[in-house]
């Protein structure tokens, strides 16, 4: 009679939870516990109409009606799903399944559909399980008969993933076009000519121009691109047609429904479109690697934004302040932005594990794709568009970063006279370790030895030497391709000005 | 008039944006970016009051705004904010910070808050950007000028991991509860008693009884309950009056506030108190961990379920069917059970990989604690549930499970009837497999052989090894501590039924 | 006599360490403790050489040295770091920083540490804390003073990514081999023509081809075959000449090292080109994905190769039993390959973990690369051999297998059939769900249902529907491409055929 | 002759592989490629003798063969194994399936085992495909038949398990050593009392104690002591008498064997004991945890130790150098902590991943269990050791320390000034933080604001206000618990020693 009962009845029966010793009365246990919590549950609650009741007889448990439902978050791919139906429907006239009066009334109705849902009208009701269910009935609300025909031979295995392609596809292209706009800035903002510490292990390293750094953010986000567009490649492919499983009858011109959805491809193999989500893996993982970038140069941008480095200034539109310390100023938003990188390879991560050992074809548990699609678009999009702002609005001061320059960074370049004067490089790197070891033993900077102290390390050392204190020829050495001499960074703007502009034709 | 400008509209701005190039102008470039998107924007769009913005002068871009604000999902812990700041009202009034009247004002407003929040009228407005802020701005309104001394010598930082403790206190009880109550069921459904075949490596191994099966996942529940109690301990610790970093001033009685809040014990170190997530981090892993157990005797289940084992039937309640073929009848709930093994585990991998590498302290990446928080609490208590329902619910049928039963899987007890006559184990496993051979040379079962066929392997065997062919006698050798004997299992469901008891006291 | 002072020592002196308070004197308190652990130590320790030890004057702990060290594998790059050497010392040639006569001395003195490397003779000296400082040591004692010239304006932090990118371009090669392989394989097992059970959520779905299931599994292995050489464009790209990480100086000319070198392109910004491992993410990532797919066809395998399925045979070279029961026969094969997509993807969640908020350019943390890469490669070398072996060895059982096939799981068909006669499909799917229903209410097969049964659910059944009830006629209906009817398996059998073909060529 | 037929001679040939059209032929085209590598290969590949080679037939494939041997790393359990079958052949003779004379010469024999083992001479063979193997083979063939009554009751599925749980624990023994060392080693460096800046979101934010901040990681180490603990209790349970599913017969005494190998409990049933790895995996939790926590340290102290900050100065025998940079002093001991987190959790994720899914009982997928626990062992051993090396060589450079405290960092103090004249903190936060940028646009420190200037904000500062800016009265208003003051720190270093001589009693 009664034998539901509701989440929220055993959430509150089992959190002040009697755990009666019942001993080998599981059932009786079980049955009065329901009876109790709710007489007349199953006379409100199934209204709605699942595409699957026929040979149902039991009710299903409330709980796992709502933990196997998916239309709180699928309903986001409401317009790939209404499109994916229309090009259905002129397959189903060009296979004479649908007259093409029928077809007309299914589009004419799934127009009707699409203008509920952009205005936020539409009206999800109990038993609409998934958007596919929600659109049907709905249609069968509006049309009447033929909405019956829709369906045939088509399911819901091939259904899903044709809206998830359809709906990825786009969603790529949004991503793609943030991207673009976050080089574009960097490249940009690599207008700047000025010097500064380059670090390894955080150590200072050697001199680098400004626009160096910048530049080798951007040319790793041009690789995402890059990436992106390969994956685009494989999710554009058509897998409607596919069914269930054995793939479709009824003469269902699956190049047709190519055509109708710009799809590049048509998969191959029916059990392989429907089971596999390669493409779905492909794009998280893509967001992990992508947003770990953004990590690399967000940790560098606290580093240089913090008081003792004091290289950049971030714009209050991307601070925070503390509730209790006034004076603080916080970098929240590179801080937010390195955070990402992890929450969305978690989602990665996630759905590998869930697919890890999966049997063939469509299982239930293929069901956690569209969350962590749908978290990892909105976290990237999110983060490319700060990181544009940040990027935009910080402010940098020269002053301060060519400060920073001091003369050890340049032992590279003592060793290099060396060189010149025909020392092995090997030998030539420990004269001047012993340099520099010689100025710290002194607490001098290295370029106050004198000539005469450099002796004590080599004799080559003459007072040509003094031509190696100079940051500005010491960039300039860095010449060839990919190095921080003016020359070569100009070529590196000008390879992302071309790369760019090649992007967006 | 501006009040919708979102997102979405900035992110559609930039979207179509053309991707020209303005040499050495980002600033103005930017700015004419956000005039054009929205021309009225710095005037409407910061009418909130943000704990922190003395200091600064800029707008904060709105992306930005949304990027940082936790309200969304925070405001799920407005209870436990609620109990936080009543019980640090009273600490500053004994530390003579307010007055006792100023006090009474505080706790009253804080009671109308709950009552909003409770009643689902409590309204979040702009600025609000987490649960923290939206409370003190109402109670600011309720009662005025006392509302800001509420926050004196206490910071965000120690507040925000007050309330997550206080609701991760409560969250674990709950799930407790569903735990011990899955468990009862899984020892109430041991009071059948059937044979059917054990198996290791998806191969039939030994005679087993359902009985031991369904208790050996009870015990890996169990060691989850006990596992989650010992977190509880380390989730169980105060750490308000920790202030930002440094501590607080002003004579805050902690000990006073760890009464107040029920809390087990308090924090040692200010530092770590603010900085350290563990407690979300084990929690995190302990689902993880919890679910691989669901994992595994879901996939056993599914395997019993399948046409081919045919073991056990689900009830309808948890099973679902398909929109194309009508014969269909899944174990979704199983499978549901199953994925989210992953679904949890990448929270746990996101959140340990964003935690990696942090400096001491509060840092904003922290942020990404509480989603994780709630998610993996939502799963496991929705899985613990439909796992007791399925449990309770599906149908064994023991004339398929015995009739499984298969000769082969007697071959351990004709090498034990050997070892009995004094053949050493090894040479009697050789001589078994030599007979398990022979039988499936004349492709007949094992039992099958006649003892002249045996004695070709063995000289041994003689007519009594007809007994071995018995699976009820064989199981009852199984009687040592943890076998699959009679009055082993009844020792194991005596051993899980004292442990409930004691649970629940 | 103290030559073999190693960790265990130390390790053994901490783990006995009494826990005494020292005040103020940890200085002391290390030293003594060195002291007594062995006195000899800073005496015997130290004899290799280290390239960078000239301004150093501690030494470095032992437990230290052993941590920091990669000699222990990433010796494995030897032929590519000779190769590298090679290279550049024609490149040093070129840019007049050794005479062709230095030049050759190196060129020949490579050529012999060459040697000693393939014939296994080469001796790892202490101090030889990478393979970059093993070759260059060994150069040294081998050609003395030019030696030390072959490391002007290089850097390890460009040598090694160097290295790796060569080692991995070899790497990348031999796996596409072995997946090439392994889809030939299952092409050609797809010859055989035998019809069994479809399965989706492990039920019974529709009836389909052997060769249809097994092409859907190939199919997914060449996308994994197309996105390792697109990974396979990423790697191949020459970072040599990039420093340590401002460039290089002295007109090394880079062109000439990539077509020494056989890369395809040169990197575009020195800081990204030595700081960066997406290549090596990008791979371990492959790693996972393509495992994920050789566990979900194991999985598929493991269930049909149980007794209660049968479909299949594991041959006993891919299979072991078990020490304790005779009659044993595990598919432990499918086993190690269905855990090894958990192996890898630990690696790549390991290692992104590692990059997660590194700062730019070479950190040490980088060196977790190499491990990772060498366990993927070695994993998936020998996953897609040993898969390659099971496929091709392995036994199906057609008559079990076409046994197997049930009327039920034409339940889709009954519903065509009216659907063919004019009723929508949702009806027809409710119909045919009726049927299914009385036949279970009977304990009969669906295909037993006389027409009269058949008509209570409809009257549009009449004495044709027996032309239903043929498993061979069901499958020829999927012929659209993609499906399981003979033409369209052929189809995608010339598809691969045809895709293999392009692949070796 | 053949002895070197190994995985790299197959290898070659399947590179090497032409992809031939051999239409219906896999076995033959398998067969002739096996012969064609190796003729003689039948004959010489199995001298050795497997555990449960009775009914099979077939060779096994020598890539499988490699694929599935263990005994590469399993080995290192050796001391183990000898001990539990040591205890094994007591509680045969106990049960009378052993004579007493039988039980001596196991013992013997084993004993003989490890001293081979111990001395480096233990031959490992072909066939000894795990340490169980090996170690059964040899005592064959030192004391004959006896040994062939050893494995009797008993299966390798509750050897392996039990001898890692032996392994386990003492490992478990030797990291807790390991941590006890370094938090003794961080608590005597809390004995240097120095003030400088507390950073939250790496931004200054309030004066604090070196030695807080060392306690902060103290304490949070304090924590992982003991969790390893509780995980110690659960890894201290003994499967031995498990059998390999169903349990033991014969009268095994669990009791005994307990009692034999000091374990706290016995295993409650013997499918859970036999399939579980609870244990395995909340170690490689616990270890990626902890390693977690010194990421975060590591973090500090590379930030600490960069030119700007100036903290501190590591010890040479802790930092290494540049191959190019002869001024670089790398922290690379801190880097490669940092790294070590990534690692460990990649082997749990990768577990895990491995867990999921997983029918009941033992699969072969759980060998994946030995590997992930021995790295995770040997890298936390390493990292510990490390980290108390850097921790007490480590020189702090008190006066640049107390230098980066500055007049902003005291603004909280500036409104608590406020607070104390009656001023609702929120209020006086916005006044300070008016204060704060005030100071800002003059470009002068905040303390030298005049009282006239303050004024400007709020009319209640007078000459008094002078007294705030003393960080040495600042530090010591947190006198609460956890706070900076002397006292409460110095409370903290008693807690924690009072703590570390609870774990060393």
């Amino acid at each position: 009679l009664c034998e539901k009962l509701e989440t929220n009845d055993t959430a509150y029966a089992v959190s002040v939870g009697v755990f009666v010793y019942l001993p080998f009365c599981p059932g009786f246990f079980y049955l009065s516990f329901y009876l109790s919590a709710c007489p007349c549950l199953p006379v409100c609650l199934y209204q709605g109409s699942k595409l699957w009741g026929g040979r149902f007889v039991g009710d299903t448990d409330p709980i796992m009606e709502k933990f196997n439902a998916s239309i709180a978050y699928d309903k986001r791919m409401w317009d790939a799903d209404i499109r994916g139906s229309k090009a259905y429907a002129k397959a189903l006239e060009k296979a004479k399944l649908v007259t093409a009066e029928e077809k007309d009334y299914i589009l004419h109705g799934m127009d009707q559909i699409h203008d509920e849902w952009a205005k936020g009208v539409f009206e999800v009701k109990p038993g609409d399980e998934d958007i596919h269910t929600a659109n049907e009935r709905r249609l069968k609300e509006l049309i009447g008969e033929p909405a019956g025909k829709l369906h045939t031979g088509r399911s819901r295995n091939d259904q899903v993933v044709t809206d998830m392609r359809l709906w990825l596809r786009d969603a790529i292209s949004i991503l793609k076009g943030n991207a673009l706009q976050l080089i574009t800035t960097m490249v940009e903002r690599a207008a700047i000519d000025v010097l500064f510490p380059g670090y390894t292990h955080m150590q200072r390293a050697q001199p680098i121009r400004w626009s160096h750094w910048i530049l080798s953010h951007a040319v790793a986000l041009s690789r995402d691109v890059e990436q992106l567009q390969e994956i685009n490649r494989r999710v554009n492919v058509l897998p409607l047609g596919s069914g269930a499983i054995a793939g479709t009858p009824f003469n269902i011109d699956r190049e047709m429904l190519r055509q109708e959805l710009a799809f590049d491809d048509i998969s191959i193999n029916s059990m392989d479109a429907t089971g596999q989500r390669d493409f779905i893996a492909e794009f998280l993982f893509w967001a992990s690697l992508c947003l770990t970038h953004l990590s690399k140069m967000a940790e560098d941008l606290m580093l240089y934004s913090t008081k003792e480095f004091s290289f950049l200034t971030l714009s209050d539109a991307y601070s925070t302040g503390s509730s209790l310390m006034p004076q603080k100023k916080n970098a929240d938003s590179l801080e937010l932005i390195r955070s990402k990188a992890g929450r969305v390879f978690g989602r990665c991560a996630g759905f590998l594990m869930t697919l890890k050992g999966l049997p063939s074809t469509y299982n239930k548990d293929l069901q956690e794709d569209k969350e962590a699609m749908f978290d990892c678009f909105d976290t990237v999009h999110a983060v490319l568009q700060v990181t544009t702002g940040v990027v935009s609005t910080l402010k940098i001061n020269p002053s301060v970063m060519e400060a920073a320059l001091s003369p050890d960074m340049l032992a590279t370049d003592l060793a290099y006279y060396l060189v010149r004067k025909g020392v092995p490089f090997r030998d030539a790197h420990g004269i001047s370790g012993k340099a520099v070891f010689l100025a710290e033993s002194k607490s001098i900077p290295l370029n106050q030895l004198t000539v005469e102290d450099l002796r004590t390390a080599s004799p080559l050392f003459s007072s040509d030497v003094s031509a190696v204190w100079d940051y500005s020829s010491s960039v300039e050495q860095y010449s060839a391709p990919g190095g921080t001499a003016k020359s070569s960074v100009a070529a590196q703007v000008e390879h992302m000005r071309t790369w760019l502009k090649k992007q967006v034709q």
